[in-house]
């Protein structure tokens, strides 16, 4: 049976993966966090931090490391109108669609809702180089009826418009602690169970995504056989068994391709979460501080920061691409069926007519 | 001093070139030509030429040859609904804007405008993945004020809308004879001149042209010092000197960077154009026929179709590509100076807004 894709979204993804369709992205679209940590660095206050500097940071970062990707996401604020050019040709440009963080208006006080950026739109990013769109949305399934429409409408509209432009809609899911931190073995415990219903609902047709990016579905730092690792944090969740299981329940509930993200976590941990759900079905990663964090302690230290990106952090990042080796092709995941399988929507003579 | 250009436009021309700047593209956008041509193997008429014959054709060249190429310039109609998932993720992809051959409605017969598809539009082919766009212009700088006008104003149009979507416009200029033909040495001796006054017209910056696709500016078959070629057509207009002298004041009147195209030469020929184009500045080719033609005569037989397409064609293909080793990288043309020159055009916390 035909799988049937529009012209823009399978050229978009086919650039985004390389040409075994495995994901090999890198993130570097970060601000709230990157402001954060460059405050830390500088030791100033966050307000302090200056635009340039966390322009400067990102240009280099992306020019030291996007050779090694398959695809870069930045951001339109620091990241696109300084580092557009240290993009190589053969790596695809994702953009951001949200604004950085979250805000609670009208909702539980920990309860998140994701925005767009002001003046902001997908046709604008279209032109701007985009092949793909990347939507950032907090989401916890358990959160008040306000705040899981006002998540649910963000992405469908954001769906709607990537259809309009026709350009791959990729939506990252980041779940949250209503109570409590999720640095806890608590929510280590809750995390499968928030990971796998965050995407029972958006692998629904009506938000018209393309590409899954998750969070992996358990919690390694809370997983018994890792007690000699160290990011293990003293207390245990699950054992390695039951972590891949979760994470062969994810791969069940995800009717769409799905790669990993890393959200900050070290190296050695990111490395058994890529290996983890490539083992699992998972097509790939996109993947920022895993990579290159401890890049920015150097800052304003140019020449250090070029050192760490050009040993350590292209290290990292080759190690990542090596466990990506073994993740499943998009086109082999069951939502397409095989390259063959794949047949381009629009394919008579007068197609552009309709288009 | 900095060149200052958009990001669209800058992304595009970079997927165009290779990592080098050089172009090294393939056009199987022919569609009156390719008819012909078909017609004329199967021995049947023009109108019996089935759209599934064109498209089968124009599928089977861009898989075999397009991972030899830097761009792929296809068309709308028999091209992109079958072939698009015939190019590689880093092969860019140039979709053609204009109708195929001229009409002479309303100007002298042989005249010739050009004229766009059918509710084709810009705006569609960047959305159904094109990285730049082609426009073929036919130009004779003396035909008539309504002619002239007429074509002007038609690369106008695309120069607007191109710039208002932000995708690099690629403008081809083909001459052609007021009297006569084009294959005798009278037209041979009035090419050079043809040429460059068509370029001194559109280099204006009102047309917003970024490359230019031009003929090659003399005419090989009629130059002395290839007496001995398999392509000599019997008597010269001038000597190789003479030919070398015009390219480089092609390249003078060419504010943009240029490449050459082989307008269905033997390769043996395109081959000498594109080192003597390179020569001179030029930066690189868009080649379609002279590399894959004769494949066509094999059709229906697509065995011996593919058989020529990997071997024959290939050869050729490799070839075009080593004499343009020798091309000036379009961002070492004076029109942007280096690549340390370039610039983009939004660099601000707040280019979004007025984007």
């Amino acid at each position: 049976m035909a799988t049937v894709i529009s012209s823009g979204k399978l050229r978009g993804i086919m650039k985004l993966a390389d040409a075994s369709g495995k994901f090999k992205m890198m993130a570097i679209d970060q601000r709230g966090s990157m402001v954060t940590k460059l405050a830390e660095v500088l030791d100033i206050e966050k307000s302090d931090v200056e635009y340039d500097d966390v322009a400067t940071i990102k240009t280099l970062i992306t020019r030291l490391l996007a050779p090694n990707s398959t695809a870069v996401l930045t951001d339109p604020i620091y990241g696109h109108p300084y580092s557009l050019t240290e993009i190589p040709r053969d790596v695809a440009l994702l953009l951001a669609y949200e604004a950085s963080g979250y805000v609670s208006e009208g909702v539980g006080e920990n309860e998140r809702l994701s925005n767009p950026i002001d003046n902001w739109t997908i046709a604008k990013a279209q032109r701007a180089g985009a092949d793909a769109i990347k939507l950032l949305a907090y989401y916890h399934p358990d959160a008040s009826v306000p705040a899981l429409k006002h998540q649910q409408e963000f992405v469908r509209h954001v769906g709607d418009e990537c259809e309009k432009q026709d350009i791959p809609f990729l939506l990252e899911l980041v779940s949250y602690a209503l109570e409590g931190t999720t640095k806890s073995v608590e929510f280590a415990k809750q995390k499968p169970d928030l990971v796998i219903r965050s995407v029972e609902e958006f692998i629904d047709p009506s938000y018209k995504v393309d590409i899954l990016k998750l969070e992996f579905p358990a919690d390694l730092k809370y997983t018994e056989e890792y007690k000699e690792s160290s990011f293990y944090a003293g207390d245990s969740a699950y054992n390695l068994n039951e972590v891949k299981e979760i994470c062969k329940k994810l791969d069940e509930a995800s009717t769409l391709p799905w790669v990993i993200l890393s959200a900050g976590v070290d190296i050695e941990e990111f490395i058994e979460n890529v290996k983890l759900a490539a083992e699992a079905g998972a097509s790939g990663f996109l993947c920022g501080r895993a990579i290159w964090k401890d890049a920015v302690d150097f800052f304003p230290d140019i020449n250090a920061v070029t050192q760490f990106l050009e040993n350590e952090a292209t290290t990292n990042f080759h190690n990542a691409n090596a466990a990506a080796e073994a993740a499943l092709p998009w086109f082999d995941h069951r939502h397409f069926g095989g390259a063959a399988s794949i047949q381009l929507e629009h394919q008579s003579e007068n197609w552009i007519q309709d288009y």
